[in-house]
């Protein structure tokens, strides 16, 4: 608590602030974490923490208080900022009162740890941050081995996006901002089996599709689909739908997707 | 196009503006369905509609023309008005320009027409109006034969929600508000099993449970699951994680449950 910042104009609060846009995290190769839980997950992470912004309110609450102990000691440089600075550092809309600035650790699909039988989720497209958040979300707890988001898709490391996976975005690995290119000649080269939803005649219910090889979920936009390039690639499965609504939301279609292919890969 | 309204001071456009809250809602009956696509829905549904608002200039486009042709066909009263009293009607940020004020079709635990074996999905303390409507959207495209909102839960009807359903508002039979004990009473007498995810030990993973039968799939609030009064009466099953997340997001592990449920009732 020894540093203080006490004016909007100060560096690392331009810093933190510029990180509400893609293109600032792009070339700073910095995110945000926002809030105490999300917080206490990147310090347990072992990713790199550029620094930190705190309130004096929130370092007197029990569990903030003990996280700005912990930071401290893995000699994370913390500053502590009146409210209305904070504010302006935040990219929520009310505050929790800390924040960290926080190093990507994307990687590459070369760098990719794969198993024998790999499982993979693929964003090609997806534009709601809530729904790539959730959907890494759910790739860590269904044990998948990475995510990879080709071009187009949201950032993994927009806000909106980090708070989302709940902390997840510590735990899965992710490729970020993939070249389509260098993904379709990955699969190939690995033997690994595309499966997107599709509604073209010949596509197998979701559950007479085989999920138990070595395979990646694709999920497209949230308009448009999966991309033409990518469909060609891929076997068409779909999730049977009885009722009339015509489609589901591309978050919970992968959860039915990703959990299907849980009890066949392990039940 | 033989209707106006001028001002925000009409009794119509103030009507309308109030229906963001849930007490005039449940006071009035009604609820808005905003935006071309969910009036279209409206339209087609049957419902009962009590009168509507549109901007001259959404009057011009190609699909919410036709659609304001269908609604005067339907004898639906409609009144055109300038864009800033639209703009004090609508519950969005981003106005679409047109609007219904539409009668609720909520049905009592009495009315719900029940098949031999019923599929039900229940909301116990659901508080997100998204995440609510995305597992109404959910239900419907499951086959469910009806949705249950506990008291405590989300306003089924709000703007929010019934944007979130996409239009299975419309389509699956929905009990909003349902007084708990009645609930009980209910699936005791129907001979209805109660299937909760819980962490308990005993808890069958979802994937060996019994989900062919009559069930209702139980939800509960986000932050503290299912009530315990409920929870005594379910059977436990769990969703199995195998990375670090602790949790899914609550539609999202209502999606994995759903589909294991269609799976094992019609595959």
């Amino acid at each position: 608590m020894e540093s203080r910042i006490e004016s909007a104009g100060n560096g690392k609060v331009k810093l933190a602030a510029s990180l509400r846009q893609r293109k600032h995290r792009e070339k700073t190769g910095f995110f945000l974490a926002e809030g105490v839980r999300l917080c206490e997950m990147a310090a347990a992470s072992g990713w790199k923490i550029s620094f930190g912004l705190y309130t004096p309110s929130v370092a007197g609450e029990k569990r903030a208080g003990a996280l700005i102990g912990r930071l401290k000691e893995l000699g994370c440089l913390l500053y502590e900022v009146p409210e209305n600075v904070f504010a302006r550092a935040s990219s929520t809309e009310s505050p929790q009162g800390i924040l960290l600035v926080v190093e990507q650790k994307g990687i590459s699909l070369g760098e990719l740890r794969l198993p024998e039988k790999p499982f993979l989720m693929v964003m090609d497209g997806i534009q709601d941050p809530g729904n790539a958040g959730t959907m890494i979300r759910l790739a860590d707890a269904a044990g998948m081995d990475g995510v990879i988001l080709l071009k187009g898709s949201v950032d993994a490391f927009s806000d909106k996006t980090v708070r989302a996976t709940m902390g997840s975005v510590f735990h899965i690995p992710i490729c970020s901002n993939t070249d389509r290119k260098e993904f379709m000649e990955f699969v190939r080269e690995k033997g690994i089996r595309l499966y997107a939803t599709t509604l073209d005649e010949g596509a197998k219910v979701c559950y007479e599709a085989d999920l138990s090889g070595s395979i990646a979920l694709v999920f497209g936009n949230e308009a448009n689909g999966v991309s033409s390039d990518i469909l060609r690639m891929a076997e068409g499965m779909y999730i049977p739908m009885f009722g009339k609504a015509e489609s589901l939301n591309v978050a919970t279609a992968a959860s039915a997707l990703a959990y299907e292919a849980v009890r066949q890969r392990r039940y």
